[in-house]
């Protein structure tokens, strides 16, 4: 039987990923030197495609890494000499808190009860916090938090970096870069690819906090510091040898993506969540967990199941669709629904249909 | 024309690799949770297989990064308070140096002449460095240390950890884990895979140290210090959604590598070895760059082609056979042949029949 992964990522892939795996192979891009032009055009090819589908400014760095995880830590290290301030809405905010903490920064944090926004206008942050961390979309309980905030935040405090977690909203979410300073993803999620890269997105403010540390003395790492990050960035290159199939595809998606249009993107992701919130919100038995429609997620969608979640689970899997368990604590009760450009309306609805 | 890298990596794939991706795409592998008993599986299946292939002794830990250079930062931020020291001839090993540098540590090497191997009796090492380096087989210069002179080392420091780069010779090289602290490899050498992995084997004393470093506060990393990739290694699972599937390919071919034979690899190795250098040695114009036959390595062939470099990789690439060039300061004047398991006899034969 098909299968088709609905769950929050690592997830289904693009169905096209297969054949450009197959193009990957017969071009010899796993064989090729990272140091050669044939890279260097792989890597141009990549960027230049992620800048004009995210509305990246030309000015901005994109970097390569292994994972989001390895983004956070990076960000930390980079910037931070002292203070760090963190929206802690569900576990991965949290996580991005404790890198905080775990390299030995002042970390503060506002935390929200699980599947509720923040009241913006009414948290004070102190301080001064050199940088600013906000999940943007948290994966764990389905929360999004309006990019317009984030703006506000930016114009508040215009010497604090501002880090955005985008792992599961790129590239549905349509962020203005000029008015963040730093966001990342990985590629498992919305772009449909095998795991084992991260993409993290800079701006000159980061640059400058970098190599500031740097002067100072401050430990900012070794290979994957922003300085040796963006040295090589500007060749078209990275410090170590990298995920080069992960990059190669990346590009080609990206392509794709380009050639379909990214408002189209955008709104079919919009009509299928819609499907799947109205589905829920009428039905008898499981109900969204995030009640405020203004924060809810239109790429993770958690939904109330209670006790009932392993039956579900079971409903869905026996017809070839497989979505995920609540996270931590939600683990039991809820399960989630990933909505990414790959997942396809009619099997949406074929959700809806199996759970009516 | 078909084409065959003989560079020392990214290099040729094992022809078999092409199916296991296609295995790996029909069985979901890069949309299954990383948290999943079927992940858990993948996980000790590889292991297993490398332990085996290896002869890595069930109590050592294999940890999964993404790139050999980042096993030269984690090593050195989880062993060292404060000395290190290194055995530096080539490039690499002086990349270890330089990462220990970086990250504030006092380092100290002993450096050789390129091409040159160590007088170990006579080398003085002072000041009882928490962590020794060496680089068993340089990839910039195709100098081979003798496993024997690296066991004698941990005998004379028994309290020093031992770290080994095998980056460019396993699976060849017949390490005694017993006898050093710590291993590293990426497996886009002699493994054959796409680049994105890096594979860190450490023993108990390397744990000891990581827990003693972090009970005096000192800042050993996040989510890819030791201890975190312990908590979750005794799980089979990653700090990070991982590269899937490079640890499951990395897991094929080490369960292809046990069928065919380690032994059957290494003798193969050695017979093309000495094709290529009998051949070189005999050669009127192009000669091993290594003159001391005791420390030539078996599976990164540097050969001197002065300024004839140009027109002999033209040659070798007519004939669809890539070689890489020399490295850094040897870039123009030599090329480097690459040796791994991958690599056919019948291919290195024609190797030599171009350029006679």
């Amino acid at each position: 039987m098909k299968k088709i992964f609905f769950t929050p990522g690592p997830t289904e892939l693009y169905p096209e990923v297969k054949n450009y795996i197959g193009q990957a192979l017969d071009e010899h891009v796993c064989s090729i030197n990272h140091r050669s032009n044939e890279f260097v055009e792989i890597y141009k090819f990549t960027v230049d495609n992620l800048k004009k589908l995210l509305s990246i400014p030309s000015a901005n760095h994109v970097f390569f890494l292994s994972s989001a995880t390895e983004c956070m830590d990076r960000i930390i290290q980079n910037t931070v000499i002292e203070k760090s301030f963190h929206y802690v809405n569900g576990a991965f905010a949290e996580r991005f808190y404790k890198t905080a903490v775990e390299l030995g920064k002042k970390a503060n944090k506002v935390e929200t009860i699980y599947g509720e926004g923040f009241d913006f206008m009414n948290i004070e942050i102190q301080n001064d916090p050199e940088l600013i961390c906000i999940t943007q979309n948290e994966t764990s309980t389905g929360v999004a938090i309006n990019p317009e905030n984030i703006y506000c935040l930016k114009k508040s405090f215009p010497d604090s970096i501002i880090a955005v977690d985008i792992v599961t909203s790129s590239p549905y979410v349509n962020l203005d870069y000029d008015k963040i300073d730093c966001a990342f993803f990985s590629v498992q999620k919305g772009f449909g690819l095998p795991a084992g890269l991260g993409v993290l997105i800079i701006n000159e403010q980061c640059m400058k906090k970098a190599f500031y540390l740097k002067s100072k003395n401050i430990n900012i790492g070794c290979f994957h510091n922003f300085i040796s990050l963006y040295e090589n960035a500007v060749k078209h290159q990275t410090s170590e040898t990298p995920n080069v199939l992960g990059i190669y595809l990346l590009g080609k998606v990206c392509e794709q993506l380009n050639k379909y249009g990214i408002d189209k993107v955008r709104n079919e992701t919009e009509d299928k969540a819609d499907m799947l919130y109205n589905f829920f919100e009428a039905h008898q038995h499981f109900k969204p967990f995030v009640k405020d429609i203004a924060v809810r997620s239109k790429t993770i969608i958690n939904i109330e199941v209670g006790e009932r979640q392993g039956e579900v689970k079971k409903m869905l899997s026996d017809e070839g669709i497989l979505v995920g368990s609540g996270y931590g604590m939600l683990k039991d009760t809820q399960i989630r629904i990933a909505n990414f450009p790959m997942h396809q309306l009619k099997d949406v609805k074929s959700i809806t249909e199996i759970l009516k």
